[in-house]
């Protein structure tokens, strides 16, 4: 009862309630997907913005210069600032404090780390469900900024519906060694720092690289650009960027959306029957089953074939 | 019939038969599980390395020097190179051409590059099955080196029996930077190119971390080493460390065992419901239910737990 409240109180756009509700899905508590669950039918209206980038790119003044721009056009934000490093450097948690006195007064603009408990794959997870949060509360506008540009990262940037990759001339970050998910990932460079020695060969290389996929998504040339946040340079341009896309790519952004939706259904549905293994199969149990595997009496394809067939007895054959 | 003559041959210790049986398991085709559940029963004897590291910081030299010590010893080795990054810089497969002609003549050691094929997820049980398949081929150690220190590389490497993290000093990795996950997972730190200025720092700076952590593994104190590993230098304490390793902590070691066996045993279950679900779902089923989420009709978690009453009729109250 006092979640359906806090829904509410969600879905009115209160900043207070919100934080509540973004620690509730981050533990990942039984109250907090029945929260999510009463929340969902009101979301699907905020845009959704993934900025990514080495640490030291700048992401969070050009996302703090974007947010800028945004309030200017009376337009609400919600960030979600996702750290995937380590708790020993605290270095999102800093950061975040800072940025939240330069928007202290500002009830249009709601800031969050959203920082490793345990697994990575928990922490996308609860990075879409913050998102929805602040979807249900009427953000026009929601940024997820991450650190980094490795697998984990991509899984989180693609939450978003439109991914900016940031990136900074002479800091030994070689374009050529950019994985191959960012290139997939990014439907925007920018190059950062711009007034930087190296930028507008580091621009070069970029496109050199994008002339090279083979792959060119309908409609969209992903466009490479120069920013210097800390001044503001470039921003306005970024954001006409990102408005463009929003008009011309929208049956890649509903197919992105669908994609989305079916690999959350797939986890969710994978989810609820790991509960069901675990009501099914005590682990006293598996610890016996694993016992036998670990000195050779059966090995684990059998023994898991056993094992479903003890939660779901009469489909696998 | 074909596969288990395969079988037959890996067992026998044909290199060819190796490097066909890998690249089965990679493919994670159904013939290659079967192959797999066939050569299971024949593991579980061979002592598994992993070392992990950012480019550049001499893994592979390493590696071969470790080899080098092995084969004086008369032992035989596996070395599965996993390079989690992109196919654009092809690094691994250059650099496992270069390091397969000083061994070519050797069949006591056997090298193989793993590269990411579609997502990381796959990569790691793809090395965990290439594992299993040197290890029934009686190969006595086999070496699991990957590159980075990121979440993706952390599951490949807790693959692994012992792990050494290798470091290197003054390319500006911050030892400060350095995941909680990988300092959980280092049994043994090596400051590699240890005649390099800031060695002596940077073993001090991880031993002042290693302080840090609350949680002290039985028996067994993380030491950091220097090794030179052009020259060889260090490389015959690293062994002997490595060595003490495996006999101050079976119990460790066996707990480790376990806790892979429990998960991939829950990995193979989650398998076999994916396909169960498969067979119960159709694709076009489930895109229809995820329109249905995407408009808002209804929400994922309910729609999971209709989905999820469709495989297994009974277990989902």
């Amino acid at each position: 009862m006092a979640d359906a409240s806090l829904a509410e109180r969600v879905r009115a756009g209160d900043p207070r309630a919100l934080a509540r509700a973004i620690s509730l899905v981050e533990d990942g508590s039984p109250a907090g997907e029945e929260m999510l669950s009463s929340l969902f039918l009101s979301t699907g209206r905020a845009w959704t913005i993934g900025v990514t980038g080495p640490p030291g790119a700048g992401k969070s003044t050009l996302v703090d210069q974007l947010v800028r721009q945004l309030r200017a056009r009376h337009q609400t934000a919600g960030i979600l600032a996702v750290d995937p490093t380590s708790p020993f450097t605290g270095g999102a948690i800093l950061g975040d404090r800072v940025r939240m006195q330069s928007h202290a007064s500002d009830a249009g603009v709601f800031i969050r780390s959203m920082a490793t408990r345990g697994h990575l794959g928990g922490l996308a997870r609860a990075t879409a469900d913050a998102a929805l949060v602040l979807d249900a509360a009427g953000r026009d506008y929601v940024i997820i900024e991450t650190v980094g540009v490795g697998q984990d990262e991509v899984d989180i940037v693609r939450l978003a519906d439109v991914s900016v990759v940031t990136l900074v001339p002479g800091t030994g970050d070689d374009v050529q060694a950019l994985k191959a998910g960012i290139m997939e990932i990014a439907d925007v460079f920018v190059v950062n720092k711009a007034d930087r020695e190296g930028a507008d060969r580091m621009v070069a290389s970029i496109e050199a690289m994008l002339a090279l996929q083979t792959v060119v998504e309908d409609g969209w040339t992903t466009p490479v650009l120069k920013t210097e946040a800390t001044r503001g340079v470039g921003v306005t341009e970024l954001l006409a960027t990102l408005d463009r896309f929003r008009e011309v790519s929208t049956p890649l952004i509903e197919e992105r959306r669908a994609a989305r939706v079916r690999a959350q259904l797939r986890d969710h549905v994978t989810g609820l029957f790991l509960q069901c293994l675990d009501d099914a199969v005590p682990f006293s149990e598996i610890d016996r089953i694993a016992a036998e595997i670990a000195s050779r009496k059966v090995d684990p394809w059998s023994a898991a074939s056993q094992v479903l067939r003890r939660v779901c007895p009469r489909r696998e054959s």
